[in-house]
C-alpha cells in the first residue's frame, strides 16, 4: 500500500477499482480527485475467475487496511469490457476466467455492504476526463483510448453516459468501412480493425516497414519510424487516423459532440497520429452543427481509470 | 381548415407545425395524440423568406380561427433541417429563402407569446414514435426517415435526445464506407449517399435496370421490379440495406439502443428492404450488449411530423 502526501478534508472519498488484463488498481480518492492511497496486484489473467477475484480481494483489503477506509462510502469499478452494468456482471475478453462474473455482487459483499457502481473502461476513462481533464467544461463530448483496442464514451447533456449495460461510446467497434476486412468481434471494418495499435504495426509490416534493431515491432515504433519520415509508418497512421476520424465524425453527426479527447499508448504518438486525424475530420465531419469539432489528447494519464471509476461511484 | 370528430378533455392542447419543402401543415394536438384541428398550405419552396413565412402564418392565423385555439399552451414546430434549436432558426436544405431564418422568433410572435419548441424533422419523427408508435415503451431507441434524404433521431433514457441544436440522431450522414462515394454534405461513403430513395433509383439504373412502360424510375418502382424478382433491383435495396444496417448497428454500439424504428417512403418497401436489413445487422450487431436489437416499421405515417412537433412542445 502506497499513501500518497496528500491531505485534506475526505469529503466525497471513494474507493475505485481499476481492471485490466494486466493489474487491479485500487485506490481511495477523494472529492478533489486526489488519490490519498494505492494498491495494486497483477491480474492472475489465465487463472480461474475465483483467483481473479481472490487478487481484486487483496487489493480491497489493503486499502482496507487505511485509516482512511471508513470515511469512503462508496466503490466504483471501472472494468475492461465488455461488462453489464445492469446485472453488475464482468466478461474482460483479456480474463477468460471471468465469464459473467458477478463483480458488483462480490464487491459488494467484500466491502461491507457499501453501494458498488461498475462501468467500462471506456466510459471510466471519459469519467475522469470530464471530471479532471480535457473534456471539463464539456457538456457534450466523445473520449477515446487507442491502445491494444479501441475504446471510448460520452458525455451527453453535461452527464457521462454510460448506457443501460454500461458500455456507450464502444467507438472502436463503429462500422466506418462496410465492406472492410472481418473484426476479432465478429463484424466488419470496424475502427478497432483498423486503428488500433496492433492494426496499424501490421499495417506497417505488410507493406514493408521493417523494426530496427532491436526488433521492436510495435506501434510506438512505428510512429518513431512515422516522425522519422518513413513513408510506410506514416501512411499506417494516416490510414488509423482516417478510421479514428470517421468514427469521430459519425459520433459527431449522431449525437452532437464538440470536443473529442484521444487517449491511451497510441495517442503518445502526438503528431504524427493527430495532424492527420484533425485534416481527415474536416473530411468527413462538414455538416453545419459538427464543423466546429476540435480533437485533442487527454490529460489524465495512468491514472484516469482509478479516477474514472471514483467519478461513476459519486455520479 | 378542418376539424377532426375527436372530442374530449383539451389538457395538454398544443399547436404543432410540421415544416417541409412541399407543405407547410399545423394542427391542435390534444394530450392523448389526437389531432384536433388541422390547417395546410404548399411551400412557397422557391420564393423569398418572408413568402414562406406569410404560408407559416396563412396556417397559423387558420388554427387561431378555431374555438380550441385559446387552450393551446404552447408551439412545437418539426423543421425540415438543418435547424439551430439553440439559436432558433431554421436553413431547410429546399427552402433557399430561409437561410439562419429566425422561425422561433416568428412564431412566438405570431402566436401572442405562446412558448416555442423546435426540432428537426428527424427529432420530430422520433418524438410521435415514442409517443404514439413503435418506439413506445423502448427507453433506448433509433428512429430513422428513410425518403427522398435519410433522417432520424434517437430516445436515450427515456426521453428524446434532440441534442444542443436539436440535430442528434442524423444517421444519414454517418460515415459507414470511408473511401466511398463524395456525398452532397461534402463528407463520403455517408449513409445517404448509398440508402435513400433516389441512390436506390440510380443504382439500379446504373447497373442496367430500366422503368416499365409508365417510365416510373422511382425508388417505389424498383421496389415493384425487386419484389417481381428482378436481381439487379433486389440487389440495389440489399445494397441500402447493408448501409442502413451499418448505420444502425454503429448507433447501437455508441448509445446502446435496442430498438431501430424505420419510416419514410423507402421504408413502404417493406420486406424488399427490411429482409436484408435484418440480415445485415447480423454481420454488423455482434457485440454482446446489441445482439438484440430489433428493427420494425413505423406506425405514425404521414402525421408522424406534426406528432411529434407535439410531443416536442410538451417534453
Amino acid at each position: 500500500m502506497q499513501t500518497d502526501p496528500a491531505t485534506g478534508p475526505l469529503d466525497g472519498l471513494v474507493a475505485a477499482l481499476d481492471i485490466g488484463g494486466t493489474k487491479i488498481a485500487g485506490a481511495l480518492v477523494d472529492g478533489e480527485g486526489r488519490i490519498r492511497v494505492r494498491s495494486q496486484r497483477p491480474t492472475p489473467a489465465r487463472d480461474d475467475g475465483e483467483t481473479v477475484m481472490g487478487a481484486v480481494g487483496d487489493v480491497l483489503a489493503e486499502l482496507a487496511d487505511s485509516p482512511l477506509w471508513e470515511a469512503a462510502g462508496a466503490v466504483g469499478i471501472g472494468s475492461a469490457g465488455p461488462v453489464d452494468a445492469y446485472r453488475g456482471t464482468v466478461s474482460p475478453v483479456n480474463v477468460p476466467g471471468w465469464r459473467d462474473f458477478p463483480l458488483v455482487e462480490r464487491v459488494h459483499k467484500a466491502t461491507g455492504g457499501r453501494p458498488v457502481t461498475l462501468v467500462g473502461d471506456g466510459v471510466a476513462m471519459t469519467a475522469a476526463e470530464h471530471w479532471l481533464g480535457a473534456a471539463r467544461g464539456h457538456d457534450n463530448a466523445l473520449c477515446l483510448v487507442v491502445s491494444t483496442g479501441v475504446g471510448g464514451g460520452l458525455v451527453l447533456g453535461g452527464r457521462v453516459h454510460p448506457g443501460p449495460t454500461g458500455n456507450a461510446g464502444h467507438i472502436g467497434h463503429m462500422v466506418v468501412d462496410m465492406d472492410g476486412e472481418p473484426c476479432a468481434c465478429g463484424g466488419r471494418g470496424c475502427v478497432e480493425r483498423i486503428a488500433s495499435g496492433p492494426h496499424i504495426a501490421r499495417r506497417a509490416l505488410e507493406n514493408g516497414w521493417r523494426p530496427g534493431p532491436d526488433g521492436d515491432a510495435s506501434a510506438a515504433a512505428v510512429a518513431a519510424a512515422a516522425r522519422a519520415g518513413d513513408p510506410v509508418a506514416v501512411a499506417s497512421f494516416e490510414r488509423a487516423a482516417q478510421a479514428l476520424a470517421a468514427g469521430i465524425a459519425a459520433t459527431a453527426t449522431l449525437v452532437e459532440i464538440d470536443i473529442a479527447v484521444v487517449g491511451g499508448g497510441v495517442a503518445g504518438a502526438g503528431e504524427v497520429l493527430f495532424a492527420p486525424l484533425r485534416r481527415a475530420l474536416t473530411t468527413y465531419a462538414t455538416l453545419d452543427f459538427v464543423r466546429n469539432l476540435t480533437v485533442v489528447p487527454a490529460l489524465t494519464g495512468t491514472d484516469a481509470g482509478l479516477l474514472g471509476a471514483a467519478a461513476a461511484a459519486v455520479a
